[in-house]
């Protein structure tokens, strides 16, 4: 069998998330089996990365399948991008060995999370980042970030339950570029636990907004607390840019 | 009686169009209207720097109204915000002296049409770039721009039937700039006929794709025949960015 890799953009705006819930169509993975089974004859299961959030975007998830179809590579690119929704877009399609899984051998992430900080609200904008109209302290978020950098036990940044996995995690590098009154913060690391990033970008925005002190960072270190941390930010300004492998 | 010269961002998608038809609530100028009744109490028409098509967004749309309110700019801007739909965003109420009129005194017009130019549709500025998935010929089209710039008789690159109004207009400059898979178009010029943009757009991007040659512009130019020039390039890739005074 033939084992292909897709690299996937989508608006998540109109779906539930990535995976797919039973038979429903509201789910970019459940359009893209239909397009998959339309395309080969087979009915087939996606392998995701990972999941994303009701209402967060992707500009490069990567999931995989097992088809014994003999389509090329040439025909499916464009037979993908016929019949899926126009806020789904396959940018890539590629042949892997057979070892290849999109979920067990990613190495890392890379997301993106856009907040439109200006007293004036955004209209082309809008469905892409957090707004956030009081100011925002800068320096006092980028101390944050410092903070939040390297291998801690992430887990009272995340929405997960009690688990018996590891709930370590390293981050890399979370930076901030302003673009006139849009910030972009970029997060990549070697994993991120189940609502992390919403996680630690509503603690960020409540320690740039004097909601929150720097010291609550390591305050959820210590106590593993969900409470502790700050609010979750809202789907809709997060972006899964890239799956490492 | 107060005179209020308001800049206007909208994103056009779900709009007939700038100009208000009847009582239809479905176009920028009544939803504007309905939002100033609810401050004022005054049932005001508003003045637009012209016409947008239905679909067509702006970045920098200009309109004025006169008013007895005493409600003070800086009460008014946040007002308006709250009380108009997300797609719609007020970003300056100006104070200007009686005799400015947003149509009347225009000094001339900033637009920009965006076209995605790849194989691999995006998902994102789906709603806000026009889709030519075959490779164009940039150089072309910006001999076709050449051509355009200066003062001529548009009428046959307009919608416009017979007018004993001058169809003259001085186009001073257009350039394209390739930002990765879109090519950004920009249009300066001290007026705009109507639906001249797009069609302009059309035959350009016709020369663009070698379904027209470049001979067509001057052909226009002389014969004065709408139906020579190129098809109208699609409303939802045309934005005003800005009105000059």
């Amino acid at each position: 069998m033939r084992n292909i890799k897709l690299t996937i953009e989508y608006d998540g705006k109109r779906y539930l998330g990535w995976q797919r819930l039973g038979d429903s169509e509201k789910t970019i993975q459940g359009k893209i089996e239909s397009v998959i089974a339309q395309m080969t004859g087979e009915k087939i299961e996606i392998v995701g990365s990972g999941r994303t959030d009701a209402g967060t975007h992707a500009k490069g998830q990567v999931a995989n399948f097992k088809t014994n179809s003999e389509m090329t590579l040439n025909e499916m690119l464009p037979f993908f991008n016929r019949y899926l929704p126009s806020d789904i877009v396959i940018k890539k399609v590629e042949e892997m060995p057979d070892r290849f899984h999109a979920r067990y051998n990613v190495k890392g992430k890379q997301y993106s999370y856009y907040v439109w900080n200006d007293p004036i609200p955004t209209a082309f904008e809008r469905y892409h980042s957090f707004y956030v109209p009081e100011k925002l302290d800068v320096t006092a978020m980028e101390a944050a970030c410092s903070k939040l950098l390297g291998t801690h036990d992430f887990v009272g940044f995340s929405a997960l339950k009690k688990t018996k996995k590891s709930t370590t995690r390293t981050i890399d590098e979370i930076s901030i570029k302003q673009e006139g009154s849009m910030l972009h913060f970029t997060f990549v690391g070697n994993g991120f636990l189940h609502k992390m990033v919403r996680i630690l970008m509503g603690t960020i925005l409540a320690i740039g907004s004097g909601e929150l002190p720097l010291a609550v960072i390591d305050e959820v270190f210590e106590n593993k607390v969900r409470a502790t941390a700050g609010e979750t930010a809202p789907a809709h300004g997060l972006f899964l840019d890239e799956v490492y492998y």
